[in-house]
């Protein structure tokens, strides 16, 4: 079938309320980029039944014979009374639901392990193993409720997962992103991306995009988003030659400064090399222990950190001393050197990355303004670096640019180490 | 104005492709409940000027003169050449754009700044301070582009404002919410929550939901959002004694598991009663102390902590014995106990709070399932308390729960010590 418009649709009267945010949508339109597709629009509706059916039903008639429409919609599938996704998607088709015999046998399997009758269940738990009679089954191999696939007419196609994250990204991989690739044509599309580090969309787009001809006369795509502390520049196109040079260009032009996904390759440098790194934290409070960590498997490289928020833990567990806190401050690159060495002492790993700034709002002096922060980068047998950055933003963005920035700071440091 | 039907849009290729999540919709939709309204869906378009024509087109054709149609709409409006909000804007409602005066003298004092002459910017920066003819202007207060309200039609309004959080929040606040309030009549609503702490959504519909009248009949709506650790329970009616009556009643049912927002309360605890707080983590890695310091001001009562992820970290700077580590375990009681009392005396707070547990998804044992924790909570001059818990949860979402349990923990004993 030819390339459809695909419109990613999410139920869930907390996400139009405000109450919860809506992180389905994006991670389904990432994957599908993956695989060769294009999304149209997201849609979020609330768990009104009357909303539901009106919007898909119009939805659905949006298809044509040229571009035929695949609703790929999340959330409405749970035991509770405002899921009514189950209820809507049969009353647009046509059809009435029947029970998914393997949902049956894991739901049977769940009851009996907790000691429970399955026959006494409740009449929601039920409804829950039910899909459309005409449907294809979308099997749930980590929660109960199984999702489908179903026609709604002649051009248009309504899938439906679970709103459960864990449960969705399973279910989409393993079950419906192969049967789209199946059914429908895909873009054959390549494409890259680097991080460019402490780089602003606008400036990047006027010293860089705009002086590209394979950009500006529309062979290549790109995109940025800005992240904490870097952009993430991709371009796609269906030339793979094009791509790679742009990426070759950007890192002639940026040097250093653009890197691949440092959060995935600094733990692969540290596990080749065999070495360890700690932290310690002043103003990120525990959020680059907690961005180290982040990843399965980071105890094979990262030992532990020290959450010096006040002086005396700078004082008494990684030993700066009181002088240096008196005459330079606790934001200073000699407390940041301090700070670093002293970790680098008592947690004994073979790195150690220090951080303390100024998060804000308040605390910033007219020497000292609110954004700047110092970082430590220490090492076992070697000299301390010291950086000094500036991140004039709130509270939040502050720590997540300095979080990222002393990660970064570590991996720049293993590159140059070789 | 009669009540409006309220459309939260959004523009940016880099959300429909996944690349960046839209924060801005939820934010917005829950603004906008604080002021009585409620949002009927949330619509996120990528930059491509057909489309947002098309679209924006069809959502003004919903409104009828009973129910009109408001949109609001972020993004857009910056100074690359993907932003289409403004033309996209005009073409609609038929109109040429002029130049903001504020906006230009903003961006002129900018540029002055600078020491450039504001004469020989880009053109891009010129039509960043431009907004339709007809337009009502929303200026803008933390960047360059201004806002605007514009008709489309008899009973439709497009107001649209940068997609930057800090512009669109400090925008919406001064200048679109007051206008939403003056124009259109909202329903007067009263409202209220609870966290209810390791409950499942379905289990409290059963066991809460489905037996109260009020809700069952409609006189109160009620919400649950699914939280890490903690469900939390609103409940909105035109009648305050209702929701005022089902606040209590949960207080009844569940006792010291029903709290008000543990994140905004514990802080004023702690100030108030003049205590210090530290922190010991292992599964957490650092997120309990990050959790603590996300509050500006967290200072006062939260001194540090240490992110004792490998077993040496843990008995160097917690002073846990090998021996506990050898005989019960790095995930056990015991070295919760000296983890949370170790900390006491190398952090010299009033209280600390330990975590240790199994994040998963490996090591795991037939013993000590992935998703156990042990948490110690510790008091300069009293007993420790040793709390086990069960959070068979993938990685991410085991973390949080962790976090958040932690400090419901520590509430909980300050609450109960009064």
């Amino acid at each position: 079938m030819s390339e459809p418009k695909i419109i990613v649709l999410s139920t869930g009267s907390e996400l139009t309320s405000g109450r919860s945010q809506d992180t389905n949508s994006s991670w389904i339109a990432n994957e599908l980029f993956g695989i060769g597709f294009s999304v149209s629009k997201f849609v979020v509706l609330p768990d009104d039944p009357n909303v539901l059916e009106e919007e898909i039903g119009n939805l659905a008639k949006e298809s044509t014979k040229e571009r035929p429409v695949l609703m790929v919609m999340t959330g409405g599938l749970g035991p509770t009374e405002d899921d009514y996704t189950l209820e809507i998607s049969c009353k647009l088709a046509g059809v009435t639901s029947i029970e998914s015999p393997v949902a049956r046998q894991r739901i049977e399997a769940f009851y009996r392990l907790r000691g429970k009758n399955f026959e006494e269940a409740m009449q929601t738990s039920i409804r829950q193993i039910s899909v459309p009679e005409t449907s294809i089954i979308l099997n749930n191999k980590v929660g109960i409720a199984p999702g489908f696939i179903l026609k709604l007419g002649e051009n248009a196609t309504l899938s439906c997962m679970p709103g459960v994250p864990g449960e969705m990204t399973e279910m989409f991989r393993e079950e419906l992103s192969p049967w789209i690739s199946k059914t429908f044509s895909a873009k054959e599309l390549h494409s890259g991306f680097r991080f460019i580090w402490w780089m602003s969309e606008s400036l990047f787009q006027k010293e860089f995009i705009s002086k590209e001809e394979s950009i500006t006369n529309g062979s290549v795509v790109w995109g940025v988003a800005a992240k904490r502390g870097y952009i993430r520049v991709s371009f796609q196109s269906g030339d793979r030659k094009l791509v790679d040079s742009l990426l070759e260009k950007l890192d002639q032009v940026y040097g250093a400064k653009s890197t691949p996904d440092i959060f995935e390759e600094l733990p692969k440098i540290l596990i080749e090399q065999k070495v360890t790194v700690g932290t310690a934290e002043s103003c990120t409070g525990g959020l680059m222990a907690k961005t180290f960590t982040d990843r399965a498997g980071s105890s094979a490289y990262f030992f532990g950190g020290v959450v010096s928020y006040d002086n005396s833990i700078k004082a008494g567990l990684l030993g700066v001393k009181q002088e240096t806190l008196d005459v330079f401050g606790a934001v200073s690159r000699e407390t940041a050197k301090e700070m670093a060495e002293g970790a680098l002492s008592s947690l004994k790993t073979d790195y150690t990355i220090s951080v303390t700034g100024i998060a804000g709002p308040g605390g910033g002096t007219a020497q000292k303004k609110v954004g700047l922060v110092y970082f430590g980068i220490a090492q076992k047998g070697g000299t301390t670096e010291i950086h000094e950055h500036y991140f004039p933003f709130p509270r939040a963005s502050f720590r997540e640019y300095a979080a990222h920035t002393g990660m970064y700071l570590l991996y720049d440091l293993l590159k140059r180490k070789g």
